[in-house]
């Protein structure tokens, strides 16, 4: 499936990426054509991945890709089918070979190809405020509004009934029916994902988009990022309130409620009918599971597990919390 | 008193409420007209109430209301001159009865009968930057400058030397003198009330406004929103930092000073000469007493008594929590 | 050195500044001008000064101004070339004659001197979105790019390949070359200073601003207060994520790390190579240390020394806090 969004500059021949990434290796069969770059799982014969910890070792041994980037400790957990191309840091490289396939992913620039949605094909389908702008490749279903001020920047599928409010910002994002995003969000925009250097960071390419799915509502001022390599996604019937952060890879589920101020770092997994108090923070790549509650300024850091009520910083059972507490 | 911004569609017959929120009733002996929807202490003869806790048992016995939305459990406390109408779920009927009265309090679509303020009435009279807009039903005292970009949307007042900062948005609130309101913020916007239902949640409808006495400081990216059946309320002199939520019905007293990124939750109720440290949150419904002070980071979850200084989370004593943290 | 940005509207002659505090003195004799108020380290002979607390008693008795603003119990620490003006809240007075040196320090109205950027004189030099505008005394380097809606406002320096994002509003800030601000941020207004009066506060003036170093980004939605004595500072290549709140004088070190809605309260000071998780608080005038690592959502109350990681809330040594909370 090509990227919805951004475009594939690919096909790259190995010999050039091997170039290109500096890498030393002894002798190249044939120069075959990549045409994409993707994790161990989803890459096909053609395309390139990349392997840089142990914990994937069950994965790679399945890769059907041809190439992996990986090093010298991990390269022999990959299958025959798959050369290694070892290299000292295995994330910045592949990093670097994203930016060469999708070097749109990498600049969140503002959208230049923003024009008024009164000077666009839009301007009879939509109803509108005033000095709104719609960018590139962006679609609407029916009866949908847009407030004032509000920016629909390029790449944006938005459904039918959709509602987004004034002074807002989207972009890479799909939306379908029946959704609400109220005023002075930013949703769409690249996560805090780079890699740290003494005298410029390396910011590394966001190729993933934001999903929300039906009958969402999204308060005012939230900003939920795109991922990096998969996507940021927002759960059917999902409500969050005022000033939310939802960082890049974040997955919630459905029919959960997510009170004012609460952020959810990178890759969290959040589950279906989760409730979150206020204020309450979630660490990285933890999982949340199912009816899970979640108390106001509660700090989770570890994973929970479906029907579970926590609190506190570090977020234990509840009952717990509040004997302790008392 | 008629709603000061919100159109009331009534008066409805009870025949009709009777029938549209499909409740069953033996006989109906006259056919009164109902002017509103109240709670049970402000209703009058010929207003509907609604009655779903026995913790308002005792306001219950002496409502003036000649009928009251309740549930077979509680109809048994109402007094002879009100009848009751047994519902299963109380708050639900409420709502769709209130967006029956007031339509127009339930969707916060952008407002589309604002036009730029140079082509208004006020182009004279207010000080104002480039690119903004005002809704219908406005008004302005004297001496009043409206930064860049903001929209001051309908049903919104504003008294004499107020100051809107740029980028900010407000509809649904009266603001008295003196106040400086400063940029990117969003005011009298619905708040985060609904009932969770499995396909869509239903919203309830927010018929409550802002209103801002004399002499307050918002700081910038404030959301302030509008009461549901109340009003939200800020006091005299009180100042806001940047990055504040105050939710739904929250009344916040005099000269009561709150530092950046703090979140009150709905309905809460903070009294005068309050500090309030950064980042702090105070949970929904509790009443924070006067001179109360609370240091930043806290989690507020029990009321709290006049002249007490807290810390922690949950918050108790100060003393205590630092004893216990050395 | 002059001011950069705040017109300075001294001199002004001691007699009248002695009128304007109302201050009783016996005789005066000569009638100096003033120059400039400053602290007591950098004020010269022809400026004013002020001695409010007894931590500063060191350097109260090697300054060189020819008068300063202090108590009766503390004037005796002063040299003899510096004579005394006796007030009883040295702060208040400090912040009033402050005031009438930099008046334009104060009021952080709406810039009125903002025009077009397709009507300045930069349309040709910076690539930039629609209703974009630029203030009074504003430079730009090569290679800048400035969003949609974003303000510009009087006093500010951006230099080369710099890229705002849109809806952001800067005024008086330095931004040096390879800055990224993205979308939705508030830059050098004034901070949460004021002191608290019964009827109305008193603000005082900030006539610090704020500095960003060379290949900073900040996220969307940041609020980076200016400095009220002093300025607010970020390092070199220093990352924001989005959501943050930077409060008045702070400074930050180079090549730190700050994660999604961190608030950073007045006066402290963060140092190189610093890492602090999302939603973690710290308090005012205080010293972080270089290399110290804060994990998410904790609290800091208390000053860290360099290479620590601390946790919690007081935020301890994170090998503490975990192991008191498994």
């Amino acid at each position: 499936m090509p990227h919805p969004f951004f475009k594939n500059y690919g096909p790259l021949s190995i010999s050039k990426i091997i170039k290109f990434l500096n890498i030393k290796i002894d002798k190249l069969s044939t120069d075959q054509e990549i045409t994409d770059i993707k994790d161990l799982y989803a890459a096909k014969n053609s395309e390139i991945t990349f392997f840089h910890s142990k914990k994937y070792k069950e994965i790679a041994k399945n890769t059907k890709a041809s190439f992996c980037i990986t090093t010298e400790s991990l390269k022999n957990d990959l299958p025959k089918n798959c050369n290694s191309l070892i290299v000292e840091n295995v994330l910045v490289s592949v990093s670097k070979l994203t930016s060469k396939f999708y070097p749109d992913s990498i600049n969140d620039n503002f959208d230049e190809t923003a024009i008024s949605i009164s000077d666009s094909k839009f301007k009879d389908k939509v109803k509108f405020g005033k000095n709104v702008l719609v960018g590139d490749n962006v679609s609407f279903g029916s009866n949908c509004y847009i407030g004032h001020n509000s920016i629909i920047e390029k790449n944006v599928n938005i459904g039918n009934n959709c509602f987004v409010g004034s002074n807002t910002i989207i972009r890479n994002t799909i939306i379908k029916d029946n959704v609400r995003i109220l005023d002075g969000c930013v949703i769409g925009k690249h996560g805090f994902g780079f890699f740290p250097m003494k005298i410029q960071n390396l910011r590394y390419p966001h190729i993933g988009i934001v999903i929300i799915e039906d009958n969402c509502e999204i308060g005012c001022g939230a900003t939920i990022d795109r991922g990096s390599m998969s996507n940021t996604v927002l759960g059917k019937n999902t409500y969050l309130d005022n000033q939310i952060h939802i960082a890049h890879n974040v997955k919630i589920g459905e029919n959960s409620i997510i009170a004012g101020q609460v952020g959810i770092a990178g890759s969290s997994v959040i589950g279906n009918n989760v409730k979150i108090g206020g204020q309450a923070g979630i660490s990285g790549h933890l999982n949340i599971g199912n009816n899970v509650e979640i108390a106001g300024g509660s700090g989770v850091i570890k994973s929970i597990p479906d029907n579970t009520k926590v609190m506190g910083y570090p977020a234990k059972n509840i009952k717990e919390f509040l004997r302790e507490n008392k």
